[in-house]
Formats: structure tokens, C-alpha cells, sequence
């Protein structure tokens, strides 16, 4: 059965009997159908006196480009708690529409493991990305237009920072020339989940500050060298009202009814990874366990949550949850090469304890990498058909033996909640232990310093280097006061290094800076690896290729 | 007050009620909150046996830059229909994001006569719009892809005709040079509102047609000269997916509480005009009477309502509504010159007998075009406040004498559906009367004939001039077998003409054809005028510039 099927055969709740079970009146949601709402702006200061439940992240090793099963496992998680009779919930990503229709598929999760309803979360959905689109554009276009009619703020063309977005992947947008109107010059697009818009959308705390970030974005320079924020545009209103709703937290379930918050959609490897903290407030307000996945490896989403998301929220977590599998630590351990669209190979799919022995490496700093922010570990080997029982155990022994605090496979893709109930176990314990949580770095430390903070504890790295781009803008950073913020590194999420090829627990290599955005209102520095592109390209077959409307039913047909 | 104060001081009905009204049960909505909602695919069926009420269609004449109310009349009209006890609804287009932030603000009427909520129907609403964004450039992006991967079907990257779309107002797309990476070539981006897609959503009968129409979308030329379409790009299935939602109709109410459909927004100007042929259909198998707008005047909306979307649907118009002004009509005499953002000159505004009766010839043109399609016409005069009861009596006896089956005064911007009660009895009656609709042209007619039966018929011109680009044009659409598909203007609403200066009922004038562009999906050719922009900018000072969130209420200010 596809995902599709699975999805579809299993019967739903009413959206309102959801947030029953967490306490949530239907009066505080906007309903869109039976099976999504948004939660209306009247519920957050009703439950602001209650408790904060536990604060679970999910984040994973370095992943084969299949995935390694973070979304499932943090979906089977939230499942597996409320089998334990916790009241448990689960904040997710919006997938992109980009992803959808290129190599990766959807991002609601597979098997038993899924959040419903997936046409819906995989398109539109509540519409928010398309609101961050048309806010971002909207900024511009006012910039555009300034410069057309007068440029009475005197703003260099030349140094306009501001890119445009687009939720597609289209790489004859990456470098284009703009219009000869305002003047023929470079201008370039980004995926919406790579737009500064998106990271303010995931870290404003409510309307004001959502108001107020948009008004502080850098747009660029002046002919003197001084900076102009959108609010000189007149244009942050705008695009604040075009967010109003898309601030709102989405609030869908699970295969099996557990309450599910999908909102916001930073990728992991360009953006900052982690869903919004409007909705992980709600949820911890209303649940006992609130699940949360960041992107990709603890080396991206993870790192990002600690380090930007925690910082801004001043949540602390209470666990966190490192995703392995079998394949994927082979893989690190020379069993082969994975390419997306070939059949894996027999060395990362069959019984090999010697490749396994090896990879287990990249587990052993990810599991580093979470405790050196004072948060304790539980592995999560999230197991396939196939794999060997005395592979499995022997990883989880030894993920003991290298710092977690528990251990447990997962078998949630084929068996939903049941599957993950040991998982569960480990995770209620561990997360009543109580934390040490700290940042990895201090936010007044210099830029460089704080990049290679993250460079040589999180990957391993020798050390970092500069492009002369990087170095201009680390000055320019400085030189505007922006030396304060913390650190968004955009990095390939196939390696604990900035090289994809290089798998394993690398170390010795030096992380090649090629540029850094200054994302004022997002109140972050991306520190851009050489080779990244911040819009994604679409593969030889895409698979929108194989998305259609069945004819007969009417119903989406290929869509994963 | 303010219209969204007046909006705001009115009480609503939920979305069931309005729908209940119309015989639509709850569990055929798709609710969207408590006041928007989407008609799900089950009523259709349900309703095919009820009979079809009254199809009254509402034009105008050319109008000044500030619009002449016809969406108010619209509206106005439903609700006196509803006052007389009759089942009304109205049908209007989704308003664009573009003009909302820049010169000519909302699109959801104004004073009594507005539709609710107007902040969600002038913002993203349901969404729809941002799909036929996300579905066009989709098919960019697989067709560059294409290009990158190695182009097996030959395309020849210049002979591309798809362009991108954006709902933003930027006039920095107009032009642009793509990127590098597949061959640095000029792209353009139209609005949204222009897109082929946009028009594809609003001509579609049901999901089967809209699936073919994308499929049939012409993409360009291989190196060979033959066509290649979006289903050779295997995208017209992720197309539709991206669809599937947007194609229901959307369900909200005026402050009178009549049901309003509102549904796609192709451009009066730049595109074919109308709203959605699935929304009228269903509102016609639900309301005795259905008042449905076209964009501007009849040369415009009209005129397309007629011989594109009539033709599509074979619904047939029972009376069409032709909606003037004083102010207009003063305009059209030589009362003054009307500038966006100045105070109207009183030439205009006050008592202008002499610049009325010269004006009056505009009106004539109109209805003469309206009855040209074999539909009687009842005058609608939009009342302001300082408007003399002798002026708009004379327009009301000369417009009788020019033909129109009847005539009022209606006050529905001040006074709601009360003051359109005797322009709802009129509309009674006339619809009553039974029509000989006829299409303007047949589609079997050669292109240019077609042109320029409509310029000389619809226009006054007294012929049509092909540039070289637009000849060429004509060829390809004749070669390629496209030359049978009717025709869409794009044309200056502000002028019977092409000229927007050219007030009155100008005659003599050659109507300059720059391109015809070839919407295969859609299903029709557009022939746009000289000067014509499929991307609009933005004015020196945006409406986008008072638009922001109370910090206080948290509501929407600057809306209008």
C-alpha cells in the first residue's frame, strides 16, 4: 500500500475533537474542512497560566538522500506517548511545494507514521507559504517601485541585498537580470523556504514582534554605505497584514488522532529547520510531551534549534532524540554508495557489521553534538523489514557506551504508536532527569568566532575559511552592528562537513565560507558553505511527473 | 465611516445559513472559518435537475480611473432582488493582491453594497489565486528543466512562449534575462490575473475539462516549428493537482447576507474578465436570479462575457445591466480631466448639463454593444450623494430612448439593497421579456476578421493595424491550427479606443494590434492593443504604503 492508501484507509477525526483532547474549544479554531484549522488568536492568553509539558526534539544522523525516518519517528513518538497515556503532541514543518515535485516527495511522514491530511499538508494546505511568498515579493516590488519613482532614500541599486521567492523550483531564477525599467542589474529568487520571511514567520512570538522583525529587514545600502530596512519602504505593514493568518499555528493529527501542529517551513540545510515557536508555545501549554523535529542532522535543524530557535523562544528542551538507521550508518561506514533513484546497495541494505562498526562514528558525534548544548540522549533506531535484530541491539549497546542516556528501536513506520511504545518509554524517562541546557556559543562573540565554534565542535572541522565575499560581508555585518546575532549555517545535510561525498565522522577539514546573508528581522547571520544553492534545482525525473488526478475518482494519484 | 468600518459594524451570518439559503446542505462546504467556504464536488450532481434562474449580467460604460461602482451595483442589485422577496445571489471575481496594495485598492464593492469578509476576499482568501501562481510556474520550471536535462523534445529555448506569473505588482519582471544555467534568454512574468492558468480556472466546466485544458497549453515551438504542450512536459497532472481545490467555488455573503460566489480573477483589461463559468453554474441551479460582473465596460468584460465565457458555458444572459455615472458621463463630455489622487475637478463633480448630454454618447456605444449580443439592456445610474435628481432623470428618458429596455436610479453604496430596489424591478422585468442571444462573431471566422469585427462593432474603430510581431503571430496561430478560437482584447478600459485619453464615442481610429498571444488551454487568442503591460506597476504612492496592523486591535487598517 502507498502512503496515499495507507492514509485514506484508516478512519479521521473531526479537527475539533482533536483540540478537544487538548483542551482547545472549537470556538478558538478556524476551521478549513473537517481535518485542518488554524487556532484563532483568543486561545494563547486563556492557557497561559498552565503548565509547559516537555519539550522532545527529533533530530537525526547525517541522512543517505532517502531520509532516515526523523518525520516518521517524531510522528511515531507523539503516537507511542499517547499509547503510554501521556498527552502528547507533535510540531512539525509545512513541507515545500518544491520538494514535492522534484526528488524528495512530501514531508508528512510514511507508513503507520503519517499526519493527515497529506494532500493537503503536501500542497497548499492552510495557504501559509503562499503568504510568505507574497509578503516577501511585496517588499520587492515597494523597492522596485522606490527606486523607479524618485529613489528619494538615494538606495545604491547596486546594493540591494534583497532577493525575490518563489515556492517552485526553478533554476533559471537562481541568477537572473532584472528588468531594464529600473535598471538592468543582477537579482536572483530563493525558495520560499529559504526566504527571510519564513524564518521571521517560525521565530516571531506573536503579532508585534512578527511586525516588528518584518520592519528591521536590511534591504540593502544607501550611496553613503547606510543601511534601509523595509519599514523605510513603508512596506512592513503590508506585508505584516499579509501574515496575519499565517502566524496563526495549524493544527492537524496523526494516523492514529494524536494532535499534530504543522506551521512553518524553513528548510533545514538553507534555513534555520525548525517549525514555529508560536506553535511549540501553544503546544507545550496544552500537552504533557510536545514532540518537535528540526532538520536534517544534529549538524543543521538541531544545532539551529538550540543555538537560534531556543534562544529567541527561551524554551529549553528537555530531551533530545538522535534518528539512526541501519542503511544510513552503513552507508557512513563505506557499504556503499546511495543515489537517489538506483536501488540501494546490498552492502547498506544486508547484514554488514563491519561497515556498521565503522559508520557508527557519524552517530557517535551527533550524539556529541546534542550533549554538548547540556541535553540528554535517547537513540532512536528507527528499523526497516529487514534489518538484522542483532544489528539493531548491537547499535543501541553501543550508543550507551558513547553518551546516550537510553536507547530503543522503533518500528513505528510498519506497526504506527505501537511500534514506538519502547521508544516512548525511554524518552519519559530520560526527559525527568532534568537538563543543563545551555547555547553552544555566546551571541557577543565575533562573527568568525562564533562560525568556527559551530564548524569545529559541531562537524569536526579543523577550521573554517573565508571567500573574499565572506570576509566583505563579515565586515559590513560588523560594521552595520549586526555582529550580535546568532549563526544560520547553510550546509549540505549529506555529511557532518560541508562536503556531501565525505561520510562518516570526518575531521582535519576546513568549512569554506562563500558568503553570509544578514537576515535582520529573521535576527540571524546565514554563513553560506561554497557550493550551496539557495534555490533548489528539479531532478532529470521529477516526481511531478507521476502527480496526476485519477480520472475516474477524481483523487490525487502519486503523490509521497 | 470607512468601508471596513461599515463592514465591521454589520452583523453576519455563518457560512451555513447563506448556504442553507441557496438549498446547499453543510455537508457539501468546505468551511473556511465561519464566514468562507468552498462548495465541495458533491453538490453538483445533486442539483443538475433543478431548474437555472435568471442570468442577469452587470457592465458599465468606460470609467473614470476611480472605478463607477459597478461592483456595487453588482451587489446592490442582488440585494434588492432579495428585498423583493426573490432568491438572488451575486458572482463576482476573486479581487488581486496587486491592485489591493497599489492604485485602485479592494475589489469587494464599498459603503452598504460591499461582500464580506472583505479583508480575507481582498487578501489571500481561499488561496486560489496563489494555486494558479504555484500551478503556472510550475510548468516554467519543468520546461527549464527540460532544457537542463538534456531536451529531448528539441525545444527551441527562443521559441518558449510560456511566461512566469507573480501576484505581485513588479515591474522589474517585466523584462528579465534568465539565468545562466539554461542558456541566459529574455523571460517576462505577467500577473497572475493574466496567467493562461488563471483563465483556465475560470473557463473550466468541471475537473476532467480543467485537467485537458492545461494539457493543451502551448508551450512554444520545437526547432522544427512544431508545437510542444504542457503534456509533453508530463506537468499538466501536477497542474491540476495543484487545482484541484481552487476549481470549488467559493461561498460568502454581502452585508445584506445574499449569497456571493466569488470565484477567479482573470483581469477586465489584460484578460478575459469574468468570473468562474463553475461558480455560475452552480449559482444559477441555486438562485432564481444571478447577477454576475464583468470587468469594465462592454468593450472589455462584456464583450468577452459574451463571446468567450457564454460560448464556453452555453449559459445564456436573460438582461444585461449597463452601469453609468454622472461623473463619467461628464468626463466622457469634456467636464474635466480625472487624475488618480487628485480631488475631481467640479466640471465633474457639480451640475455640467452641456458635458453630460455630450458624455451620453459613451453610454449609447454601450448599450448598442450590449444589444449587439441580442440582450436587453437595463441602465443602472449609480448615484453620489450631490448628484442632481434632473440629471440623472435625463440620463434615465435618454437612455430609454437609446435603447435600453429600462432605466433607475439606484443608492444601494448608501442605502444597501433598499436603494436598488426599483433596479431590481426593473431587471424583473426585463428578464422576463425572453432574449435572442446571439455571439458577436463566429469562431470559424480568420482572426483578423474577428478583430475587427469587434473593434468596429464593440469599439467604434474604424479599422485594425497589425504590427509585424502581431502578424507574425497570426500566422503562427493559422498555421498551427489555432486560428478558430475566439478572441480575447486587451485594450485601455478607460476608453471605448485604445487611447486611454480619448473620452466620449470616439470613431475613425485604427486600433493598433501589438502581439496576439496563443492561450491553447484557455481556449482563446489574445490580441493585445499597443502599450498594453501584462504586468502592472506600482503608482508613486501605493495604497500598500497605509495598509498595516493596529498595534492595539491587532485589526487590519489601511484597507480599502
Amino acid at each position: 500500500m502507498t502512503d496515499l492508501e495507507i492514509a485514506r484507509s484508516v478512519p479521521h477525526k473531526h479537527i475539533f475533537e482533536i483540540a478537544q483532547s487538548l483542551g482547545i474549544h472549537s470556538d478558538d479554531l478556524i476551521p478549513f474542512g473537517r481535518y485542518k484549522a488554524k487556532i484563532g488568536p483568543t486561545l494563547g492568553e486563556r492557557i497561559q497560566n498552565r503548565p509547559l509539558g516537555r519539550y522532545i526534539l527529533v533530530t537525526a544522523i547525517n541522512p543517505t538522500p532517502l531520509g532516515e525516518g526523523k518525520t516518521t519517528t517524531s510522528i511515531g513518538l507523539s503516537m507511542g506517548l499517547c499509547r503510554l497515556g501521556h498527552r502528547a503532541a507533535v510540531t512539525l514543518r509545512q513541507p515545500s511545494l518544491g520538494p514535492v515535485f522534484g526528488i524528495k516527495g512530501g514531508g508528512t511522514g510514511g507508513g503507520r507514521a503519517q499526519v493527515h491530511p497529506m494532500e493537503d499538508i503536501n500542497l497548499h494546505f492552510t495557504g501559509d507559504a503562499h503568504a510568505v511568498s507574497a509578503s516577501h515579493n511585496l517588499l520587492s516590488a515597494f523597492v522596485e517601485n522606490h527606486l523607479f519613482h524618485g529613489n528619494t532614500l538615494k538606495v545604491d541599486p547596486k546594493g540591494i541585498r534583497w532577493p525575490r521567492t518563489l515556492g517552485v523550483s526553478d533554476r533559471a531564477l537562481r541568477d537572473i537580470l532584472l528588468g531594464e525599467e529600473t535598471g538592468r542589474r543582477p537579482g536572483k529568487f530563493v525558495i520560499t523556504e529559504a526566504s527571510e520571511v519564513m524564518a521571521v514567520l517560525a521565530l516571531a512570538t506573536d503579532h508585534a514582534d512578527l511586525r516588528q522583525r518584518l520592519g528591521r529587514i536590511l534591504v540593502g545600502l544607501t550611496e553613503g554605505g547606510q543601511m534601509v530596512r523595509a519599514e523605510e519602504f513603508s512596506c512592513a505593514g503590508s506585508m505584516a497584514v499579509l501574515l496575519k493568518d499565517a502566524l496563526l499555528p495549524n493544527l492537524v493529527q496523526t494516523l492514529e488522532g494524536t494532535p499534530a501542529f504543522v506551521h512553518a517551513g524553513p528548510f533545514g540545510n538553507i534555513a534555520h529547520g525548525n517549525c514555529s515557536i508560536v506553535s511549540d508555545r501553544l503546544a507545550l501549554r496544552c500537552a504533557d510531551y510536545v514532540v518537535t523535529e528540526a532538520g536534517f542532522g544534529s549538524d543543521l535543524g538541531a544545532e539551529k534549534f538550540f543555538n537560534i530557535k531556543c534562544r529567541t523562544s527561551g524554551l529549553r528542551p528537555d530531551a533530545g532524540v538522535v534518528v539512526a538507521t541501519l542503511r544510513a550508518l552503513k552507508l557512513h561506514g563505506g557499504g556503499g554508495i546511495v543515489k537517489s533513484g538506483a536501488p540501494l546497495p546490498p552492502g547498506v541494505t544486508g547484514p554488514n557489521p563491519a561497515a556498521l562498526a565503522r559508520g557508527f562514528a557519524n552517530l557517535e558525534q551527533h550524539i556529541a553534538n546534542v550533549r554538548a548544548h547540556g541535553v540528554p540522549v535517547v537513540v532512536a533506531v528507527n528499523a526497516f523489514k529487514d534489518d538484522s535484530a542483532e544489528e539493531l541491539n548491537w547499535v543501541c549497546e553501543r550508543a550507551l557506551a558513547a553518551g546516550a542516556s537510553a536507547a530503543a528501536v522503533s518500528t513505528h513506520w510498519s506497526d504506527g504508536g505501537r511500534g514506538a511504545e519502547e521508544l516512548a518509554r525511554a524518552v519519559v524517562k530520560v526527559a525527568a532527569q532534568g537538563t543543563q541546557f545551555n547555547h553552544l556559543y555566546e551571541v557577543t562573540s565575533p562573527i568568525k568566532k562564533k562560525i568556527e565554534t559551530i564548524a569545529t565542535t559541531i562537524y569536526g572541522a579543523a577550521g573554517v575559511s573565508f571567500s573574499p565575499q565572506a570576509e566583505r560581508d563579515v565586515e559590513l555585518a560588523t560594521r552595520l552592528g549586526f555582529d550580535r546575532l546568532p549563526i544560520c549555517m547553510a550546509k549540505t545535510p549529506l555529511s557532518l562537513s560541508h562536503d556531501p561525498t565525505v561520510k562518516g565522522r570526518p575531521s582535519g577539514f576546513t568549512v569554506p565560507i562563500q558568503e553570509l546573508r544578514i537576515l535582520a528581522g529573521a535576527g540571524f547571520l546565514t554563513a553560506v558553505c561554497s557550493g550551496i544553492q539557495l534555490m533548489p534545482g528539479l531532478p532529470k525525473k521529477p516526481a511531478g511527473e507521476r502527480i496526476d488526478v485519477d480520472p475516474q475518482s477524481g483523487q490525487i494519484v502519486g503523490l509521497q
